[in-house]
């Protein structure tokens, strides 16, 4: 908390408003998105108090807003969906015990600084993961949005509830895309921020008309008695199911994370802040944790929300207190309104936010740039419409390293000569050098490992092959960093294949740290045929030496 | 068939002999593996007669021995087991589809030259995992040694059976490291030749002994009646399980693949031939299409039958075709010696053939080398006796990779500057350069890929943050072989953010190939801030320029 020490009295104002404006959106979207996990609206409210006051205390950004988001929201329904029937207490139990692992996980993540794990999702998998996901929850919204029950038939459209639905869809599209250039006139940030806050007035005008219709009689569904009060603070008990709970923890974890660093990441850059990935994961392990005792579900940095925090005059972390200390009041004060709030117009504010994260652009990007990124983004896509939410992210993952590990096994490797008068070896292909016939100098443009182990074992025979008169094969080893146990065995084999046809291999510049591994293998140990020099302009003396005595 | 044609006489003695030897240490073999893959022992010659013909058309080695193999059948067991009970027909058609998924599958990848796929098993995950299926395998024949069913009580160990079993270990254990010593005079070609026959006469003495005692009076179990004849030719039909096949079907065919593929290239380089990976993979494909079609199993090419084809003198495949025309006659002849066969004399051989697969040598030179390799063999190992046969090494698989992609995550990145009067750019912590106080130039001596964006962007940022005079920044590229689309949106929101601190980002030295894709790009479309310089040189120059107006 070392900015409540340097604070200044000029950020209060900011500080404030922003405050105020993302309580308003947060308390719809709160709701809604609770909806999306399958819970009762009143835990969105919950998951948006005490987590807001944990990340403050342990987190790294000044301006990011800790809440529910969709995403998890949905990740939460279909990993609890399979364990327990949706409404029952013991859903409730479990998607608070999934917050807590998914807090522990994070947390243990900060403490052993595991924040580099994060490299294995490249921008394509997650803008896939991203595109698809929205797309299920904007279909799971389909039949709230027309006034129907989940189970309920295609055809048991309810005439009220889907026109309340689709003009408020209808409103909120407009909103989006008409008020910034409407408003233009008031400034940009003006203009941004009241465009953030057209669901709250569309749902606020939805509700009003329930209300004028009658809610008994329109038949329009609602929210329905959200319970007075702020939670009560408990362990989430029952340990049955801590083990199924992990891996679907992992993968929430794992999204939680990718998704506040990357809203924590783009509005540092712009304050020219610089975000500490590690105690990032300490703050988001923290509010998760918060939010498993006070009633609450899986949370992250929401990127929607935290950009309307900053746009809207943040400084500091006092305005998302203030956001949580409002929510606070709204659940103490008498609060019969909430309970109005019609449920197709909440169904078309989940809509219309999810709609707006269906990315086209990094698709367009990836396809005009690499052709493979963008079919790892589509099977990225498909895989979670297709398979499953969690499937799909793993499919990506796995598709993105595989692409990366096929990428990367096969080296350049030159055949190189000395350049006449000099100690500099180069290429024979692009170089006037010159070569002794009874050797052949390779240089390895790569690190040694088992993805490229072959190609380059394949090369090297070849070379060997084509030249019977090659008596001495010299490895220039000066762009390897690295030799793993798989290269080490293969250049053991091809030591002991050079023996038995006569032929000597050596080796020279070896890096420092390859060498220090090295030392202790059974090919420096006694196998070599050859020797190991330091330069390759003294192996090639060495050897030429050998060829005039 | 190309060695057909240009067959010349002096080589039918080395193939007869090899033919004659391969022969006799199949039978036993090849029944005793049907058992681990809990099938009848006489499907074991099934799978050595149509597949060897099959490999011997399509095949590139001369020398393999293509069979069924202990890992192979061990996977046979787990993946159908959890389909079939052992012992029924529909196992036994299980076990056929089997074969026939992963023919298609090895002679799909065959034709679509997938063999680089083999890239992504190292040996330490080979090496793990043929360790621990080797446990698995010696575990699994520990009730078969002493004479009790597979689901009876350890305390029911039957007495004759034991003794059979323990004797024959015991001796076979002596042969093996024993008789290599003992027959070191004849040369070490008989003495390792006769050594690899000790089973065969371990399980003849054995036969002869419980022949004497009388099977039904002294209880041991034997292989039973083996049916005369050779196998029909039939397509296993009953197509309900080809989805559940798939995935076993896959992991089977890289294993064929791989440890087929091991033993053919260690011989051909001693034999100094070239192998064809995708030729291998056709012949592989082909060999167990024939399994499918004939009644056997899931077959591969094996490296311990392989090296004894080749060291009793093989030199073309003919030697395996004859080993397939012995046991033919084998089967044709009256038969009624083969149900005679104990099975814990079997059970020993398995024992002992699969023990000595259990691999130290690698975990030791790993351990010596790179911790991290050997905690994945051991991860591996450990993956296979807890987890399962095909989980274990998916496991390693997983792990392997993702060392590689985090061991390359790191990327040297070098700030240089210009040795004076020349047109060279060197690193300034080692060489004494030139440089502009309004320039910052970079070198990056990587490929730009998702798994290290972050980090390269976090160092430009450090170097950017710590130059706040350095107006421009030049990224020289020299070193970087590709661009993913994660390194691409990266540089260009770097680019964004530098556009809003009123700084300029230039690229130089970029590779023709990284053009051509950049080309299409938003950043290099109209977004970049600065110039695209062909050399160091040149941007040098020109910033230099631009500060001395």
């Amino acid at each position: 908390m070392h900015w409540l020490k340097q604070y200044r009295r000029e950020w209060l104002a900011g500080d404030t408003v922003a405050g105020v404006v993302v309580a308003m959106m947060l308390i719809p979207q709160g709701m809604a998105y609770a909806l999306v996990a399958g819970l009762p609206p009143v835990t969105g409210l919950y998951a948006s108090l005490l987590p807001a006051l944990a990340y403050a205390l342990f987190g790294s950004s000044m301006v990011q807003s800790v809440g529910p988001m969709a995403i998890t929201s949905l990740m939460v329904a279909t990993s609890i969906g399979a364990l327990a029937p949706v409404g029952s207490p013991l859903y409730a139990v479990l998607s608070q015990q999934l917050a807590l692992v998914a807090g522990v996980v994070l947390f243990l993540c900060g403490v052993l600084r595991l924040g580099f794990l994060s490299n294995f999702f490249s921008r394509p998998v997650m803008s896939g993961f991203t595109s698809g996901a929205a797309l299920v929850i904007s279909l799971g919204q389909c039949k709230p949005l027309l006034g129907m029950a989940s189970d309920s038939n295609w055809a048991a459209v309810h005439g009220p509830s889907a026109a309340i639905g689709l003009g408020s869809l209808g409103l909120l599209v407009l909103a989006r895309y008409g008020l910034p250039k409407a408003l233009a006139s008031w400034g940009r940030r003006t203009a941004d921020i009241l465009t953030k806050l057209a669901p709250i007035a569309v749902i606020v005008g939805a509700t009003v008309v329930v209300s004028m219709l009658g809610p008994d009689a329109s038949g329009v569904r609602t929210v329905g008695v959200v319970p007075g009060g702020l939670p009560s603070i408990q362990f989430p008990g029952s340990g049955a199911h801590w083990r199924s709970l992990l891996m679907p923890a992992l993968l929430i974890g794992f999204m939680v994370f990718l998704s506040s660093q990357s809203a924590a990441q783009s509005l540092a850059q712009r304050r020219n802040e610089r975000i500490d990935t590690n105690r990032e994961l300490l703050g988001l392990g923290a509010a998760n944790l918060a939010s498993a005792v006070s009633g609450g579900f899986v949370v992250t940095g929401s990127i929607s929300r935290s950009a309307v925090n900053y746009t809207a005059g943040a400084n500091t972390p006092l305005a998302s207190l203030l956001t949580a200390a409002l929510l606070a009041i709204a659940l103490c004060v008498p609060n019969g309104w909430l309970s109005l709030l019609p449920l197709p117009a909440l169904a078309a504010t989940i809509m219309v936010a999810v709609l707006g994260m269906v990315d086209f652009s990094t698709l367009a990007e990836a396809w005009r740039h690499d052709r493979s990124d963008a079919a790892t983004l589509l099977a990225t896509t498909a895989g979670v419409l297709l398979i499953g939410v969690e499937e799909g992210v793993v499919l990506g993952v796995v598709l993105s390293s595989a692409s990366l590990v096929w990428r990367s096994s096969h080296p350049h490797i030159a055949v190189v000569g000395r350049i006449p008068g000099t100690e500099h070896f180069r290429n024979t292909e692009r170089h006037t050098v010159e070569t002794l016939p009874h050797v052949l100098m390779l240089r390895i443009d790569s690190t040694l490992v088992f993805n490229n182990t072959d190609a380059v074992i394949a090369r090297i025979e070849q070379e060997l092959s084509t030249r019977p008169q090659a008596q001495h094969l010299v490895l220039v080893l000066s762009a390897v960093n690295m030799i793993d146990t798989t290269a080490l065995l293969a250049l053991t084999e091809l030591n002991k294949n050079m023996r038995e046809q006569k032929r000597y291999l050596h080796l020279c510049e070896v890096k420092g740290p390859v060498m220090d591994r090295l030392k202790h293998s059974k090919l420096l140990g006694k196998e070599l045929t050859g020797q190991v020099f330091l330069s390759a302009a003294q192996a090639y003396q060495h050897l030429a030496g050998e060829a005039t005595v």
